[in-house]
């Protein structure tokens, strides 16, 4: 247990891990529309209660989105201060890169999920709008940081371009061979330097 | 008529356009869910085989999605060679912002089509589908232009960069006042070059 991840935290995090790999493995077994949130939480042993703290549908279980960092490391990050975009941008990547060292994607479930998506509507829904909402919630941490609204131009570009480079990599990694994502994502973000002249 | 945009292509424009209006017309007269394929048609006076031309589903029917420009202006983009990344970047801005300004979107369109979003996953689905595909597109038109590969990293992102300007300046296009959607295209970029420092 480190000092920026409480037990609490632990625990959210391995059952959101383990509802989400109930739905994946019957979603592979019987056919994803022939699912239900019943069915999920009978085979993660949770109550539908507990499902519906965790996902809003069946269609959110199945997708595998990075959790926000550790709220001491967003915290830690908004205390840094106003600085050039271009370091904001680098400093929010490394932010979200640490957390993924901790917590790494599993190439599978990020292979399932694509196929998912594929395939039905709503799933793809699910998941695009769940990239949406995590870079709201990244123009928000940097507007925290700059002193500026989470609406205005510059948080919503900074995030996008973070997004970019994450999701990029996280593509790259899921039709890739190597285990970590990070290497993934660090070429991309190397390539998004460039773009950027630093 | 101009020599880049012939006949044929200004009469797809128009087609497009009116089964367009006809379908936000009739979701916001009767309710989407309540619209078929036929009633869209009829309401354009097209066949519903001319409407799966244009469309695939009733759900794309109400996507106001940018064309690609047309084809002598992407030629003329990649004719013009390998280039400082973001270079490469700011012209291919430069040539949506070209077609934005002869064919500007209408902010009712894009309104509604938000707003059917919201209500509807498989709208929404469409709807960050269709992005996808355009910045698909984009990567493209790219990568012919600087001898890469439409999947390596650096079209990629310079296509994710262009679409978040694109994106960022539409968005506050629709909660804005101004007729002309360019304007806040513009001011996205400039908020972009900040970035790249330049």
């Amino acid at each position: 247990m480190t000092r920026t991840e409480g037990l609490r935290e632990r625990r959210r995090r391995q059952t959101h891990r383990e509802i989400q790999e109930a739905a994946l493995r019957l979603a592979g077994e019987r056919g994803f529309a022939k699912v239900t949130v019943e069915m999920i939480s009978a085979e993660a042993g949770v109550s539908t209660r507990t499902f519906f703290n965790y996902f809003p549908s069946k269609e959110a279980a199945v997708i595998a989105m990075p959790p926000m960092p550790p709220d001491e490391d967003v915290t830690a990050f908004a205390a840094a201060g106003p600085a050039d975009p271009g370091d904001v941008l680098l400093d929010l990547i490394a932010l979200l890169l640490r957390d993924m060292a901790r917590h790494p994607p599993e190439r599978g479930a990020l292979h399932a999920m694509f196929a998912l998506g594929q395939e039905h509507p709503a799933v793809l829904a699910a998941m695009l709008a769940g990239f949406e909402g995590f870079q709201r919630q990244l123009a928000v941490t940097v507007a925290a940081r700059t002193g500026e609204q989470p609406h205005d131009e510059m948080p919503r570009l900074i995030a996008s371009l973070a997004m970019a480079a994450i999701r990029t990599g996280m593509e790259n990694f899921t039709s890739g061979e190597d285990d970590d994502p990070v290497p993934y994502v660090e070429r991309a973000v190397t390539t998004l330097r460039t773009l950027l002249g630093r």
